[in-house]
This record gives structure tokens, sequence and C-alpha cells, in this order.
């Protein structure tokens, strides 16, 4: 036996995972996509593409319009319908954004300050309603029923996950079934249908489309529980967005949920409190965050994560393994391990 | 000469005219309509229906959907498509008052607490989201790219005219051109739309296409004068709104602007400061309806709103004299009537 101390290793709780494979795979395609999207954002009315630009300019990830890509690569499609198809998902997913801002009063998102700060709720909501409509369009000039089917009806459950998720807000006897069924409809029904359209578009067989459906569905549900940790994650590195903005606006999700159902007594009296709104401060903030870390449901809550990315990964098993494979492999895994 | 004194005419500022022909012409399509309407506005989130309700059920006119029905009349449509796309079309309109009613922050719609006030912004903006996802859904189900193109290039239009006319609130140099740009894009678009879509699913030729979406048009612009002058009208007997509201959120439309072009001085003065928001007490609205009244603006307006109504009678002579012809020529000159 040797004398030397052999440490014990750091706490590795996910493999290293990276976005770059998927960000290599799609560039090209992306640079056809950012090109619709700029074109189809303007109008002759200028605060349109002013308001519709701060966010879309505004860096994010674009990762639906992504998974239309990827899954069109996954596939072997080899036309252009796609490039379309992705900025009019992009175009719902920015809509939502505008109007969730609204509707939380959020003053941050991507890092700056968030539209309906420096444009107004009234702007906001409207310019939200344009591109909504504009994402229509594109479809319609596309032409597909189906995936306008696919689309439509992913726009009227996500407004559903919206509406229901605000009825659940501070109530604290939301059950993790129910938030399940909520980060379902607002953001994995998105993920879903982007990635479903790609096989719609390359006429594929119905079980490439459900298997790209459960792909999407199912990194869907794993990206938002990470979304959902990262709030009361203090080792967190990356943020999306302000931590404990869902605390302060009584929010029913998966940290708190599981924290509520593993505390005592006080712990309890504590979580009803502060997700009713009378203990939102930061001393507050502070006691949730040592709550959660006293009873590991950031961990908990990454667990459920890993477990449908895992999901992800294993729908897309039936198409031959390959680089859009890997790619969409490593996404869901690094679904789970961003923030770290 | 008879002694008698026989008595100068009562004014009589229009011909009589009454919604009652087309009511009836459109009463039993209306059942169907409102039937789709009613199974469609449902969802497993109690709080949509709730609230879609509410205004739904609270006695608007269903105007829109009506031209559909009138329409699909008047070039004898058989079939029963044009049912679902009416309740889109109501949709899309219910949709677009519920944001409106966010972005004026109202306080009444159709004699109502309005939406927002009960159920609270964030609702009113998430269940509008919910309807205008619903009828596009409605219209895919219906299958013609056709009809989508036209209510999605509609629906993004209303988007535009709203935002323009935000734009152009509280700005007093706004030109009665660009008004008219504006009311065409918010309210005549769908009016336009919806009679569009009757030729549509009735496959006429472009001609009766083009027709039937000149004869919406007018008939919205018209529709939307007498809106705006009946805010300022002291003699209406009738008002969908509460009066003053466009003088309050310093909205330019035409009553104003006239009176701000033939008014002297002082009056500009009164109207920079009244549209720039520093004079909205109750006696300034009485002083603004008194100048309205001075420089005859709201009998201007309806004069326009004539010469509107006239283009929407003359563009559907191109049909067969009959029942539904007759009724749609009456229901443009109720438009310029109403009120009175």
């Amino acid at each position: 036996m040797s004398a030397d101390i052999v440490p014990l290793p750091r706490r590795q709780p996910e493999e290293p995972a990276s976005l770059d494979p998927i960000l290599s795979l799609t560039a090209p395609g992306m640079n056809a996509v950012n090109a619709v999207i700029l074109d189809r954002m303007q109008s002759e009315i200028p605060l349109i593409p002013a308001l519709a630009g701060h966010l879309i300019a505004g860096g994010g990830k674009r990762l639906r319009p992504m998974l239309t890509l990827a899954g069109a690569e996954l596939v072997g499609y080899q036309g252009t319908r796609h490039h379309k198809l992705a900025a009019a998902v992009e175009f719902i997913h920015t809509a939502t954004l505008l109007h969730d801002d609204v509707v939380d009063g959020s003053e941050m998102r991507r890092g700056k300050a968030a539209a309906n700060i420096i444009f107004g709720n009234p702007a906001t909501v409207l310019v939200g309603d344009f591109l909504f409509s504009r994402s229509f369009e594109l479809m319609t000039e596309d032409g597909s029923l189906k995936v306008l089917k696919i689309l439509s009806s992913a726009s009227a459950i996500i407004a559903e996950g919206e509406v229901d998720q605000l009825t659940a807000q501070r109530k604290i006897e939301t059950s993790e079934e129910r938030y399940l069924n909520i980060i379902s409809a607002k953001t994995a029904a998105l993920f879903a249908a982007a990635s479903r359209i790609a096989a719609v578009v390359a006429e594929c067989n119905e079980e490439k489309e459900e298997a790209l459906d459960a792909y999407g569905r199912n990194l869907g549900v794993a990206f938002q529980l990470v979304d959902d940790a990262l709030d009361y994650d203090s080792n967190a590195a990356e943020m999306g967005k302000d931590q404990g903005d869902d605390f302060r606006e009584g929010k029913m999700t998966l940290p708190v949920i599981l924290a509520y159902a593993r505390g005592d007594e006080d712990e309890r009296a504590f979580w009803k409190a502060a997700i009713g709104g009378h203990r939102t401060s930061d001393e507050d903030l502070a006691h949730a965050i040592e709550l959660i870390r006293r009873h590991g449901t950031v961990d908990a809550t990454r667990e459920r994560a890993r477990m449908f990315a895992q999901r992800a990964i294993d729908a897309i098993a039936i198409f031959p393994d390959g680089k859009a494979r890997q790619a969409m492999a490593e996404a869901a895994r690094f679904a789970v391990a961003r923030g770290y």
C-alpha cells in the first residue's frame, strides 16, 4: 500500500457534455434560418423590428430551430424547406417569451433589460402577436397542412400550459405530476414539434416521426427541469435569468415541491408563507436555497432531468449511428449538465 | 296655402337601416358557428373557458363571422365548411379584443367589466394566445391553404395596425392618411378576410373574391370611423364603450384630427395638451366635445363613413340582386347610421 494520500475525486456529477457538436452540425443551416428570421421580422412599422430585434439579436441559443435542423440531418433530408419552418418555430418561441415577460413582469431576459421594460407592455404584447401571425404565414407559404397541424396544436398547448402554470402559481399543494404536465405543455410541446417537423418535411414514416417527437419532448422536459433547478442552485455557474425569480413569483417548480414534501413542519410553514408571497426577501431566498440544499432537491431535480434526457437519447436509437445522432445525444446530456 | 303650420321635418341624417335582414339571413348558420365557438373554446384548464366565455358570452354582435355567412349566401355556397372558418375568424377577433384591453388598460367591454379587470392581465394575454392558436387549428382542420394565407396575413396586418396605432398615440401631428392606414389594418383587414373566405370555400373566381374582400374592407373602415365618431358624439344613443376613452388615451381619431385642422390657435393648443395627456378631466372632455360640435367633425367623420359604406355596397353590385345582397347593403347602411 502506498503511503501517498489518494485524494477523493472531486464530485463530477455529469459526464462532460457540450453543445458544440450540434452547433457545428447545424451551423450552415442556421445561417439560412437566421436570414429568414431577420428578413421576416421586418415591417413598415419601425417599432416592430426594433422590439423583435432587441430580443432576437439578444443572443438566444436558438435551440428549437436547431432541433429542426439536427432532425433533418438525422433523417438525411436534402431539401431546404426546413429553414423557413425552423424560423417559424423560433417566431412562436419569441412570441411566447415576449408574452411571458409581460405576464411575469420580468426585468431581465438573456442578460439584458427585457423588452417590456424598454418598450412597455402594450408594444411587447402586440409585437408578440405579430411574430405569432408571421410564423403562421411562414408555415402557410411552406404549404404542409401536417406541419400546420403540428405547430398550431403545439401553440395551443403552450398557451394552455402557461395558463395552467399561472393557476398553480402561489399554490403550495401543486404536485409533481401537475408540475410535469405544466412543463410538458409550456416547454416540451414546442421542442417535440420542432423535432417532429423535420421528419414531416423529409416524408419519413410514422415511426420516425414519433421518434423525433419523443426526442424533442423528453429533451424539453429535461431542459425545463434543469432551468428550474438552476434557479435554486447555489453552485450554478451559468444563469439564464435572475436567480430567485421563480421563488419571488411563487412558481411551484420541482426543487420546491420536493423540499416541501421532504421538509418538517417548520419548513413547510416557511414554504407556505414564501410561495404565498409573504416571505420573499433576499434572506428568505437564502433560507429557501439552504432548505433545498439540505434535502438535495436540486440534485433530485437534475436526476429526473437525467432520466428524461436518457429517454430522449433512447428515442433516436432507431436511427443509424453517426454524426447527427451523436450530436443530438450529446445535446441531451448537455441539457442536464449545464450550469455546472 | 293652408294656415296650418307645417313643422320642419326632424333631422333624419340617415335612411333608417337595420341589422335585422343580415341577422335573419345568417341566423341558422350562426347557430352552427356558435356551437363551434362554444365547443372549441373548451380546455382542461378551467380558467380558459371561464375567461374566454366571459367575453364570448358577453353579447358581442359577431359581425365578422356573420360576414362570412352572408358572403356564403351571396355566392350560393351550399356546404358547411364556412361554419368552422367563421368561428376561427371570431376567435382571432376575440384574441385581439383581449389583448387590446390589456394594451389599453380597459375597464369596460361590452357593458361589463373587461376580462383583464376580472382575471388580470397575465391570464388575459395567455387566453388570447390560446384562442389565436385555436383559430389556426380550426383553419388547419378545414385544410384550405388559401384560407390560411388570407387569415394569417390578416392577423399579421392587424398586429401591425395595432402597433402603428400605439406609435401614433399622443401624437397630435397624425394625419388623416395615417389614421386611415391604421384603421384599415387594425379593423378592416379582418372584415375583408372574413368576407373573402366565403368566396374561397365556394370556389368562386378571383373577381368575386375581390368583390367580397372590397365589401368587407370598406365596411370595416366605415364601421371603425363611426365607432370613433361615437366616442365624441353627444347625441349618441348607443355606446359600445365608455365615451371619452379615446380622448383620455390620446388616440388620434378622425374627429380629433379634423377638429385640430379646423381649429384656431387656442383650440390647437388645447388639442396638443389634451392629446399629450395633460388635459384629460371630464371638463376637458366636455370642451373637446364642444369643439368637435363647433367644427362638425363627428358629422364629417360620418360623411367619410357613408362614402366607404357606399363603396362596400357598390362592390357587391356584380352579384345578382336578392335577399343576401340586400341584407349586406343594409348592414353597410346600418354601420353608418348606428348611434342615431
